[in-house]
């Protein structure tokens, strides 16, 4: 059976691919963009565990599509949702993505991207056989004269952006470049999809507002609890305009009826627990400690040329390179039993950057990331 | 913002609009698809749900898209799969349709389907913007010289097919329908979607294999958990030729990574349970005896004309009228406080079948079922 013409364009991925290579006996993986995994909130989330199957049995039966109610209640709350605007719980982020691409986009549409940008956003458009057009990203976030002049152009309906320490790159926007781009959005009828799984995450400097609090009405917030709370669990939530959830909640009925509600329920009551903050407090010193630690070791071990901005949260260092193939420096580290991830993935075909590699901080341990960076300066200087 | 072309035709959907009017303050709803609520299996899950923090601290991290090891290391054995075949977990059954349907259907390519049809289905295939060939149901399945004729014609790539306890009919197919239906998709390379939720509960009959079994090639088989384990995990599995499941792998990685993976977890232990098989076999007698409340409340109270066949098993009763229109009767029905299904909505746009009301027998009371089967003769003498 052939498939679908649309999924014959699709590039194989080779994060796919480095991440099983990755995975082998020895190989020290930065590859990953994977939390740490000693330090869920297990201690939160166990006692949920063992009261759920007595406490709600309702979370076992057929639920709405749109999620559980006492967990869209919770988020109409903490996120200060006005009347017109709702929540929509999706299968982590990822799905909300999806979602918005199915439900918004005819093959041809225009998405603007900041490149290089996160893969799995790629992917989604890509299926969706949507335009990519790309925007140069700077260091307080994308080049305003070169989205001025792409949105003025009518070439894109959508504006996809991770504002709070990009994937790749690690990079946030500053408060001017939020005004800017909510603004631009709003004068030229543009949606920002403001990708949020990162936010919490920070560990040093002063938190900005989300931008799209400078455009509620033209905007939709995907948040993600993979990072916060875990991953398994699969739980992110779009919020926005209600007119454009409803329109996603027809495509998610079809697409799987609707999210686990186990699930909902215990990341209810985590989300809601006294000591929630505390665990929050706890993963930004940890993944700062992580990220200075492989900060030195790379400022340490790395030859000339090869050179990083400070990141204030997050999960990834993006590491530029003076020169060569990143595709191929990548598969050189692989044979060091390090595995990194190449620039070259983080752009849609047909545009190229500079040279770089992401590394991530958050899984491995201090020590592996030592020697991680060690085994990446042996290549590099190869 | 506009919605994509390809959704401005999906009808809305009736049961939505149904099933909201069916929650209201004493209406009794023989409308959902909904299995017994006080009759999950619990006491078996609660172990696993309270020891799952501690034991299994690996189903909080990311996972593989294909599902949980385990759990598709049992898939394998359980359904002998060859080595050539494999399991692929999603949220539920209708997400394995889903991306089977983004997978392998341009627009306007040809689903062949039985009429009436599941509903969820002709929304995946609306969707899809695929082409829903319709082919009459008899009381044993298909018709088959339509379905040759449909077959030869080179009009459709997929058959979807509910081979037991039909979703909306209860029907299930003959053994000779079986083999026949196999053999037809092989001889002319149609795939065979072979959706299977209900096949665990037959309550009288003999069991019959699998179409699939007869064409393991040429086939993908869906299975939910729904209906014997829990609605509330949204679990199901697609099994069938690795280098489908393959494809279909990496549009389940674009829409939401993997499926949940503590629920997979509990899932397996549930499967694995001494006392599951007990659990199933006391399913069946619970829904053997709510099928035989309904079915003599029914010969009982209604007007004559008012027919239905014997079923072996499943969830709904698929209750024929002399006359009227469906849709007027159903809106008549929740006025005397009584929801059902009209058959309008189980057609692709287009066809139409004869008047019929879809009635479930699995989540209302007997005590309800009674009553419920008195209010509807009242709207049918009417």
């Amino acid at each position: 059976m052939q498939i679908a013409q649309h999924l014959q364009q699709t590039p194989t991925s080779y994060i796919r691919e480095i991440l099983s290579d990755a995975t082998a006996e020895g190989v020290i993986s930065l590859a990953g963009g994977l939390p740490a995994s000693d330090h869920f909130p297990i201690d939160l989330i166990e006692p949920s565990l063992q009261s759920l199957a007595r406490a709600k049995p309702e979370v076992f039966q057929y639920g709405e599509t749109q999620g559980y109610r006492p967990l869209l209640d919770f988020f109409q709350q903490i996120y200060q949702l006005p009347e017109t605007h709702s929540a929509l719980v999706c299968n982590g982020s990822q799905q909300a993505l999806d979602l918005i691409a199915r439900t918004f986009l005819n093959p041809g549409d225009g998405v603007a991207m900041e490149a290089p940008s996160y893969l799995g956003a790629l992917q989604v458009f890509a299926i969706a056989q949507a335009r990519v057009e790309s925007v140069t990203q700077q260091a307080d976030g994308p080049d305003l004269n070169e989205l001025a002049e792409l949105f003025a152009s009518g070439k894109v309906k959508l504006f996809y952006a991770v504002p709070d320490f990009h994937n790749p790159t690690g990079l946030s926007w500053s408060l001017a470049t939020r005004k800017a781009v909510a603004e631009l959005c709003i004068a030229h009828g543009i949606t920002l999809i403001e990708d949020a799984p990162y936010r919490e995450l920070r560990f040093t400097g002063t938190a900005l507002p989300l931008v799209s609090s400078f455009c509620p009405d033209h905007a939709l917030v995907l948040r993600s609890f993979s990072k916060i709370a875990t991953p398994g669990f699969r739980l992110g939530v779009a919020t926005g305009p209600s007119q454009w959830l409803d329109e996603m909640i027809k495509v998610k009925q079809a697409a799987d009826l609707h999210t686990n509600l186990p699930m909902q329920e215990v990341l209810l009551q985590l989300l809601q627990h006294q000591d929630f903050p505390k665990h929050i407090d706890h993963l930004r010193q940890l993944y700062r400690s992580r990220y200075q630690c492989l900060a030195d070791a790379l400022h340490k071990e790395l030859p000339a040329g090869c050179e990083f901005d400070d990141i204030e949260g997050g999960m990834f260092i993006w590491l530029n390179l003076p020169e060569g193939d990143p595709m191929a420096i990548a598969k050189a580290a692989i044979k060091e039993k390090v595995a990194v991830v190449p620039s070259t993935v983080f752009y849609d075909q047909g545009t190229e950057g500079k040279p770089a590699l992401r590394l991530n901080f958050s899984y491995p341990s201090p020590d592996e990331l030592q020697v991680a960076a060690q085994r990446l300066a042996k290549v590099l200087a190869g």
